[in-house]
């Protein structure tokens, strides 16, 4: 089986990959190569024993997608895009890739059906942005699509594109809705969100955090590990069992930024809550208070698709995966 | 003030011509010219106060639009579409007009106002096909868009491009999800949805229709009188009491098709109602089923959208308005 990761650039895209090389498996069936794709090159893990190539392309050129397809992939991962804030800022760009780029793979996938059989899986990472406040206590898997950014409206576009092209035959879509991702690795970053992850990631290696908002503040979260999980259940389902509605809300952990704090404090102890530093900021408090508090996601739970179901949780998995299974004394 | 509509050739925009231009006013402004454009030259009204213009233009064509809007309308009414039916059959084509025509209308607006400001409203004629089933008894005003159709999925891209642009300024959007139109004036046509209208048209006139389905088959429907109401609303509202949510489920009937016998006995009497042949189709009793039933349309109905409340009503309108206001004898 030839595996396709669009986007592998990014954080998840580098994890997954290194989860299937890991796994060596797809649906049952031996991984014979992944093709890493992205606007910069990825880094090409060393592996002995499957294919890996690499390639720098501009999903926003009308030319790429059909050289990306004619390579038939069994399974395309599609986690490119530019993010929320960036999109805001430059419309056209965001229309470019995230609406464009996303339509030009779906075209080269039907194009190239016409020729000989082919309807590869393909994997959607879409966002719970495509839902806009106000919001019901919980979500449920029926709620409507209302973004409030542009980069929520091109994700709704493409969960629709998909569902269409699905139902046509031209490929086998399913679009998963993704949390918040926490706690993400690396340096703080300007997202407004990133103040979730740096309440935690930075005072467990003994640094100080900001957190802009009220600690009542409720949020949808699910670790990095969860998010590989969910692609990855996504490209084995049978997608018999969603029938038309390809898109899926996943499951999560909804918490207050108490509950994030009490679970910090217990895994790493008083000092490193004594680090976070209270600085309210009204624009991010009133973005935040626009977002997304909880969902049901019973669907996607009953299709097997799991979340953690503790903050503690979430923190041991980062301890794990990112600081060698122990904190720095 | 200056107006266009888009689509005015079809059923909708010639009665919404007359209407306009019996009414002189839009929104309390008077009316100078209507811009009258469709794939075929829209014949003009003769009128004496008001400019009227015609043009056949195709709108798939990416130049199109930029042409259309030099002149600046400052209310569109965007009607034009490939139907349900033919965008099943033609993909490529109900892609082209149904999405891109209506894209480059956004963007030719988006781009005439970065020249000198320009925000007109736009008024876009979408449909409840951006529904599919499942579907609860009554849908509310926040249930999903599930299309199970090229055109519902087209109008729900539509849709969320429409608010994505009018978050942005670039215009002033209200889309409105019409019921089906009943009774539709004209010959019989192949839609799998003309019986609704058929099964009242033809026997008012004494002539044999076909009934497909059985009497309990419950539908939405609202009379093209209701219809045009429901354009010229959303050219005057105040979009202000929209937010950021700007496409509607549009007020309209709830019956099933035993109550539209029912009404057509009391306006017309049993001979009338003795020409309808019942002749169960298999495929057309599939389709409808996945059809929706029923919605709540609260908050069109609180915006002071109106729709006929019986059959009777319905059915009147289509004598006053058809037939000269008496049936033939």
């Amino acid at each position: 089986m030839n595996i396709m990761i669009i986007g592998a650039a990014g954080m998840l895209g580098r994890k997954l990959t290194a989860s299937l090389i890991a796994a060596r498996y797809l649906g049952g069936k031996t991984i014979d190569s992944i093709a890493l794709v992205d606007v910069i090159a990825p880094d090409a893990p060393q592996t002995s024993d499957l294919a890996i190539s690499t390639r720098a392309v501009d999903i926003a050129d009308p030319d790429v997608a059909k050289t990306l397809i004619a390579s038939r992939p069994d399974v395309i991962f599609h986690l490119a895009a530019i993010v929320s804030g960036e999109a805001e800022l430059d419309f056209d760009k965001g229309y470019a890739i995230n609406l464009d780029g996303t339509r030009y793979l779906y075209e080269a996938i039907r194009q190239a059906g016409t020729t000989s059989p082919y309807c590869p899986r393909f994997v959607f990472a879409s966002s719970i942005a495509v839902f806009g406040a106000p919001f019901p206590d919980k979500i449920g898997d029926d709620f409507f699509q209302t973004p409030r950014t542009s980069y929520g409206t091109q994700k709704a576009i493409g969960e629709l594109l998909l569902s269409d092209y699905s139902r046509r035959g031209f490929l086998d879509g399913v679009g998963i809705r993704l949390p918040t991702i926490c706690i993400r690795p690396g340096k703080p970053n300007k997202a407004a969100s990133g103040f979730f992850s740096s309440i935690l990631r930075e005072p467990l290696v003994g640094l100080e955090a900001v957190l802009p908002v009220s600690e009542g503040t409720r949020h949808w979260h699910a670790s990095p590990r969860a998010a590989v999980a969910f692609l990855i259940h996504a490209a084995e389902i049978d997608t018999a069992s969603l029938g038309l509605r390809r898109n899926l809300n996943m499951p999560g952990l909804s918490a207050t930024v108490g509950q994030q704090i009490e679970a910090l404090r217990r895994v790493a102890g008083a000092r490193a809550v004594s680090l976070i530093r209270r600085e309210p900021d009204a624009m991010t408090i009133e973005m935040v208070d626009g977002w997304a508090k909880d969902f049901e996601a019973a669907r996607a739970i009953s299709l097997g698709f799991k979340a953690e179901s503790s903050f503690d949780e979430i923190i041991k998995i980062y301890i794990d995966d990112e600081l060698g299974g122990v904190l720095p004394r």
